[in-house]
């Protein structure tokens, strides 16, 4: 068992193609001896979005703090602090900070081979 | 892509033996198309705790708000809001409220066959 502060986990900035001021915690990987999905925190400065990308796994979202403009295929959508997001594999997606406070949210991937 | 408030999805009283005080809400399982991992969160009202137990899957939780106690083999350590708690395949593991605040924590498992 491990039990810590997710703050005392390294913050590092993303630096993927079309993203700008994202920076991440990642929470419980490989390296923890996680099997199969994993979870990381992403920081999102004010003005700051992660690429609008797919790839062909999910992802299991919950929205922390502040608020996020989810960007898909379907257009945009409002998920502000406590609201789920699923993004089925292969779906066109992408997570948007347009307000002017720092928006956080969780992040799980499955384990890709 | 699905979003929502997860104070949207109905909130269920746990009836495990050896549990009590306890509510979960499923927010992605398999109705919603998840085929390898799934989210919830656990409501525990003060002094309520889960089953002290094991099983042969992992746990991956964030605790939300309100501090848990987590109990293992190697004692009971606490875990604040914002702390991270990796519970390993085959880990006795139990999450307490010994406040007289709500505990909220996310907890991921995987599919289990």
């Amino acid at each position: 068992m491990k039990i810590f502060n997710h703050k005392d986990v390294e913050l590092w900035e993303v630096k993927d193609e079309g993203g700008e001021g994202v920076s991440i915690r990642w929470l419980i990987s490989k390296d923890d001896g996680a099997q199969r999905f994993f979870m990381r925190i992403f920081d999102v400065q004010p003005g700051g979005h992660t690429p609008y990308h797919k790839h062909p796994w999910e992802h299991e979202v919950f929205i922390l703090e502040g608020k996020a403009e989810v960007a898909s295929e379907k257009g945009k959508h409002s998920a502000p602090a406590g609201h789920v997001v699923f993004v089925l594999p292969d779906e066109h997606h992408q997570f948007r900070n347009e307000t002017d406070k720092l928006m956080r949210f969780m992040c799980l991937i499955p384990k890709v081979e």
